[in-house]
């Protein structure tokens, strides 16, 4: 790992010490990592009975985050918890991860450490580490690249192809209050009957969402979900995707969509269809799964024992019958095919 | 993985089509891969005998590459040799690769897919396989992420920190080439003397940098190497990156280091500091590595049967010495501390 080299005044430390710096504070190491930072590459000494999962992800600023509402440690645990999502959504336990970072040289290397306390903020609660990274140069725009590895139990791993017709579908925690943050964040005054700790309760899942991990592993440890997706465009397209993969349809029960008070008073206060909020806003990482009808009754009481919140949406139909929602009047109306993409485009 | 969404005319075409193009033009598959391209992250079930090298390295546009001198093929196939070679430098072998990009919606999934088909000739040889990856749209600036993951036999890995007192340095191929071909693509009128066989040569070296991968398996199989690390930052810079992790010094011969007649006629052209050129230039992605004397006569033998160029440089000594460079006339004098940093900043 190499950072850019010096800049005038202000700009990013010299390489070195600046690897040094982020190597002795964020790269603490395990006896499975045989070289993290510092070399050409990392090795890793994984344990046998284990598939690998891995997956890489890139903010562009004004495109996924804007500096002026996030602040780098806020950008750094976002990042870094979309990336555990991803991990999560497969049912996989994270355990490293390595970060690119370009960096304008008016930015110096405090803003970097803070990114990287902010992403170790969400990486430490489940030990994954800092493998290695690269930092650069930016003519214009601050990008972020992270790669997170994680394990699972070997043929466990929770795929988007294996819902079958007849299968419940879930969702875990509730959905829309991250596109709400994100809109108090970028008009703050546009609700302002909205209580305080709502505001701060919407806001603070848009900023610091928590990736799903424990929920993912115990889907997969307990064999429950045959098809699982993180929601992060909208869980309309996260369920789009689930159906194209399985070739399966969906039907969707508008009144059952999980949906916190916090969300319902803001969409009240604007006067702004909460549904179409919930159906479009994504970044909630929420994990969206199917479940076969035998195994309905066990997962529910298994979730209550965990404290795991989940909630039954609908039911997978065929894939003739196409991706549907039904509304409390009873009419029923096709998901909306657009999804979450005018601030953030692109996720895995 | 996911792709921008759709922009006005002429831009990156809708997300699933991109995906699916790319999945199926490039994605090819193997027994290991449980799942590639399309899911939340790949999934990989590897053997059980190895230890995984992984690396990562970010490009942006104008710091790294410039697209009026390089095509997008050649964008790709560099950003991906220079990634291979990371694996190579650990005596790795490459096995799956991830890609991240970030563009302005001015350019168009065709740019992408020229791109893609760039990394996969640097990649095919070695059988490398696209498992995953991300796109997404940037407000300025082009923005290439490329992480790559590979097997090495366990305990294998050639790292940096083993280089001890008495080692032989020996370096692959040539070095100063890239350099002198940047320079040709920047300023194509400054050598009107060179042959036209050399420029073509020096331009290849530059755009189309052979990753030593092969070279790295045969040290990592044979134990010839005590370190290694592949010339990205210049010979200079990156030996002293050894220096300074084994703890020891180097001794390096002037005359000693590997010259093409290409680029040594260039320097003459243009009147240029040979010396300079070769410990400065980076990105020849050459393997720079330490043999312990004992071992030094058999690698020799062991290359002329490989067929693999090595030439030895100087000698390890201690770390009191430093790191110095003996010129023909037998003066001595510190080996330049300032890396090639002017184009390409940072690099792992």
């Amino acid at each position: 790992m190499t950072a850019a080299a010096a800049d005038p005044a202000g700009s990013i430390t010299t390489e070195f010490s600046l690897i040094r710096e982020i190597q002795g504070r964020f790269g603490r190491s395990d006896s499975s990592i045989v070289r993290g930072i510092g070399d050409d590459a990392a090795v890793l000494s994984p344990s046998d009975r284990s598939d690998w999962v891995v997956t890489t992800d890139l903010l562009a600023e004004g495109i996924h985050f804007d500096l002026r509402t996030a602040s780098w440690e806020d950008l750094g645990y976002r990042a870094a918890a979309a990336n555990l999502s991803d991990i999560a959504a497969m049912g996989g336990l994270p355990k490293y991860f390595l970060v690119s970072l370009a960096l304008p040289s008016r930015y110096a290397g405090r803003h970097v450490y803070r990114l990287y306390a902010g992403m170790m903020t969400a990486c430490r609660p489940h030990r994954v580490r800092l493998i290695g990274g690269d930092t650069s140069a930016s003519r214009q725009g601050v990008f972020i690249n992270l790669t997170v590895i994680g394990t699972v139990r070997r043929g466990r791993a929770l795929l988007r192809h294996g819902a079958r017709i007849g299968d419940g579908i879930y969702v875990t925690g509730t959905l829309g209050d991250s596109q709400a943050g994100l809109a108090l964040l970028q008009r703050p005054r546009s609700a302002p009957g909205l209580k305080p700790r709502m505001r701060t309760f919407l806001i603070g899942r848009h900023l610091r969402p928590t990736a799903r991990v424990r929920e993912g592993l115990w889907l997969s440890a307990n064999r429950f979900a045959t098809a699982a997706i993180d929601v992060s465009d909208g869980v309309s397209g996260d369920l789009r995707h689930i159906c194209e993969e399985s070739r399966v349809g969906a039907d969707v029960e508008a009144a059952s969509l999980p949906v916190s008070p916090a969300c319902r008073a803001y969409a009240n206060c604007r006067d702004l269809d909460l549904l179409e909020m919930v159906l479009r806003g994504g970044e909630d990482y929420e994990l969206l799964f199917t479940v076969p009808a035998s195994r309905e009754r066990r997962l529910r009481k298994a979730a209550r024992t965990a404290g795991i919140r989940v909630t039954r949406i609908g039911t997978i139909v065929s894939r003739a019958h196409g991706a549907t929602i039904r509304t409390p009047e009873g009419s029923s109306r096709p998901l909306p095919v657009t999804s979450y993409e005018h601030f953030r485009s692109g996720t895995r």
